[in-house]
């Protein structure tokens, strides 16, 4: 039986997305509602290594809700992934008196809390932090939303100058292994083709659909490229193939790159972060550990966190099939 | 059995809301997509009875699914909730030749689809359009999550100033009967108090709660009050009955208004309208009438309109406690 | 002579104004330049008499520059306006060591400035920060170009909702006697009339407007008015007013409040308070005082500030005119 | 002595910028306000050799003052640089009664209408409309200060992810002659550095001024970056110097490109826009020709064309200054 919980620690790893500052707020608050004391681990696991902790009582986190970034910092831990590492690691949080830890992050951070996890037995709760929505047993990731409405607003501005010149633009979202930003943005932003790694278009279906875009009076087209799209070549290779067998096209190029990690999180993400918070301490209170909280249905649930690693989240086909209806 | 549709009008009814014009962009270009003619009515039944309609094609949505507002205008017509109002508006219909319906609205217009469908067998589907998210039928409705960020923005600025000054602000958000727009939007701007119309939080409590706000060492606070609370009082007089019993308090009063219903659409409501346009479409091309499309579970689902009407939707309890976790 | 300076005091005084971070930042970093101490006073001349101070280095303003509000916090201190309490805000600052003062703020604050240097001999140097512009010496104010893009921003929403619904809407917009944010705000948002308290226009006029508006064929519209407009009603009394001898339109109301107050500063806010800031530490350094530091014909510039509380400023006039050729 | 103006035709020409419809919508309704016809012209001077004209009333600018890009559409036109293109444009003016002409653009697009008044004594008026700020004879371009806005806004989301990683970015903004965007961005975003066209800083001090800055304690850098830098090596060759220069640094790039020509105008390029706009067109009413348009000194003013091509913008030297001070 898992003893009582009096100490939480709570990190960010991996890529930073808008709500995990909410995130944070979220534990923190959800500690002192239950009168645990919280304790924040700057940098991840490399601070969780350092024993770069600071105490974290309710007002700490005071009108970080709507701040993007997050304010413990994150960091990838090479260290970490060492027996050596997780046994500092190990000694620092006992030292501490940290009973439990809060990971927010990605894949990768997950395997860390696992593999500790196991090691240690020591109780670890996952909440899921990205913007690439790549993660199995929630809906939505955390940052998901806000960089969708990123990208949506970039894309507008793109086209107000795409319409006035009558040009074709290949806008380059992230997403390497997953093209969710890529078809939901592109879908948003009334893109005409979407290329994304789950589906491949092939060259030849996108020259022909361009051709098909001018033949039927369209003035400017805008492709949303995810990063790793099938297509196998890079966005400006991309842009010089098309240009070479469509000289009627002029083609611009704009790789949005990381200010897609940043902002102020959406309405949708600050609330998500908020209940995922609640639920992840709570659970540990519970005695529950080795899960990732996340939405399913629209409601908050656990996945066990070896599912969310190995589980694969699907493209929905029917947003395929909405694209390319909108793009007629 | 149903006749093949050929024809499909839509329309936009009732109080406007962020995704409209996704929405009948999305109708009109499915209708494209199945060689289906589609007619714009302008100014809801209005327009109808009064035979207002213009042809469009794919075309003719170019840009607008990033506008806020409806291009086919919206409007009250007290005429349709006549039995002579509903002969016109039939036999314009009959007369431009349209076979089918698809109305985006709320509650009052989805009433005036099903009776209009009871007395004549004419095919109907229902988009669910408003800002409240008050629609049996559909975790979410057109807008809805526009609002949402609309709403955490202005409590953000509003926030600076409050914490500058050491205030206490009273923000009125939209949302007679349902206290969504409050709830989730008072959870994402980290509003201390929520008044909402699902519950009487008494004005003794709210008094309590105020009193330990400023104990805690908080600066400055946030209440957020849907303008159909339970406290039965104006957020004016409000303020009044506060400063009258906090001295210790200075109170700012703001209205959000019809702010609430503007601005470019959210990539969620831009893709949720996407998604509905298409489904209501192919739905009435499948025999399909008298159903109101939503999403339920993250997936594109039917309600019958009848329910959709009649039902209720509840706020989330567990939103409740997590809003009163986060403003310990 | 003035003895040379090692210890400058800032602080925020009055209404608060987007920008006033940056300048903050400015000042600080100017005196890091120097070599120069800084002290940061909280809440205005009410911590100047309470010795509420804070050194600040070059990096305590990392991240500051894009805030909204003031890190100083703002406040209004009747004590300050005692001879007594002037006493006491001498001897904190003799105690402390500070040698002159840059003040942050508004006609109000100014005051209190120079009495401050006309009783003590003391140092001062003012910054306009108010989102009004209604200060003498200086064509912008910090805040001011915020605020105005915070209306627009918000006109724009309106008239989402205006245009669905051919409604006429009335928003009331800070500038209790100042014109400029309901003028250039008016222009910008493309309103149909514009209420000043610098021009009264009379009832008649504004129904005569309204009417040739309904006969060119405007489908909405939309009138900004200033807190203090000359018509000498509420708007809300206006509103009622306008329904009884128009009885065509139905009008809405919007007041903007305080929102007008927060929100990241705009680019070009941020530039004037770095620019601010520089020149009213570099000109006390310099042996002057008693100066407001402001821009005029885009140059940085000084101006004592008696004139700048004395001086008037006028509404441009041909901006009525523009105004009144663009809604036609 | 000039005939009586009565048709006046208005284009855009050029990159296009915000506040380029909010120009053509003020020179349509100070048309209409004079009683002269007003004739827009699509696609620049390649839609006036092919007489792509439209007529254009006072409603026809409806609801566009808050559009990015330009509704007339802009393009370069090479015919147009012939005589032969010439011939027939002015052909295409007389046969459509345009007694005068309104060019909204840069540089390029004033050649062509001081060679097209020196040919045939048409007369012409400039409004400049660019974001890049670099003509000569007025303060502000068309659509400046909206980029600038964009710029800050895109990097305040880039440092929130810099900031939770330790990193250090390169911003590429637009700028190939002149540095204002960089430099302004720059200071309004808290850029460590700036490299602009206008000033040689050379590598060494770069690495010199980034080596103080980790020295300082500054955990993030972000550095801004006109296309046009005098350091002669492209953003991501910069990249791989640094880095192999300072491995302590991770570099990551990005070049924001043409979404800085898009997005709604800024209430300050709106009002400038509707300024202009009024001064062109009653410039031209009252016999002036050939000059361009625009703010001196905060007021309209007058700038023979010759002089607004051949003159030179400068940097304003105090404001490096202010940004060396702010990045110490």
């Amino acid at each position: 039986m898992s003893k009582t919980i009096k100490k939480i620690g709570v990190l960010t790893s991996g890529g930073d997305s808008p709500g995990m500052n909410a995130a944070i707020r979220s534990v923190v608050r959800t500690c002192a509602y239950h009168n645990i004391e919280c304790i924040g681990i700057y940098r991840g696991y490399q601070g969780m290594i350092e024993g770069d902790f600071l105490e974290m009582g309710a007002r700490s986190v005071h009108n970080i809700v709507n701040k993007g970034g997050t304010v413990l910092k994150s960091a990838r831990s090479k260290e970490f992934m060492t027996v050596a590492g997780r046994v500092k690691a190990h000694e620092q949080l006992i030292k501490a008196g940290i009973d439990a830890l809060v990971v927010i992050g990605g894949d990768g951070s997950f395997t860390g809390a696992e593999v500790f996890n196991k090691e240690y037995g020591f109780p670890v709760m996952g909440i899921p932090g990205t913007i690439d929505n790549d993660i199995f047993g929630t809906s939505h990731t955390l940052g998901y939303d806000t960089a969708l409405n990123t990208v949506v607003d970039v894309i507008d501005k793109i086209r107000d100058t795409a319409s006035s010149h009558n040009r074709l633009f290949f806008v380059e979202v992230m997403g390497r292994d997953a093209g969710h930003i890529a078809l939901n943005a592109g879908i948003g932003a009334g893109a005409e083709e979407i290329l994304i790694p789950e589906e491949d278009m092939g060259l030849e279906r996108l020259l022909e659909s361009l051709k098909k875009s001018k033949a039927t009076g369209k003035s400017s087209s805008i492709v949303v490229i995810a990063e790793g799209d099938k297509i196998g070549k890079s966005v400006f290779e991309l842009k010089d193939y098309v240009e070479a067998n469509l000289p009627e096209y002029e083609v611009r190029v704009s790789v949005l790159g990381h200010m897609q990690r940043g902002g102020a999180p959406s309405c949708f993400d600050r609330v998500l972060a908020s209940r995922l918070g609640v639920k992840a301490v709570e659970s540990l209170l519970e005695g529950k550990s080795n899960f990732m909280v996340g939405m399913l249905n629209d409601k908050v649930s656990l996945t066990p966190l070896e599912q969310a690693i190995k589980g694969h989240t699907e493209i929905d086909r029917e947003l395929l099939r909405v694209s390319e209806i909108m793009s007629i």
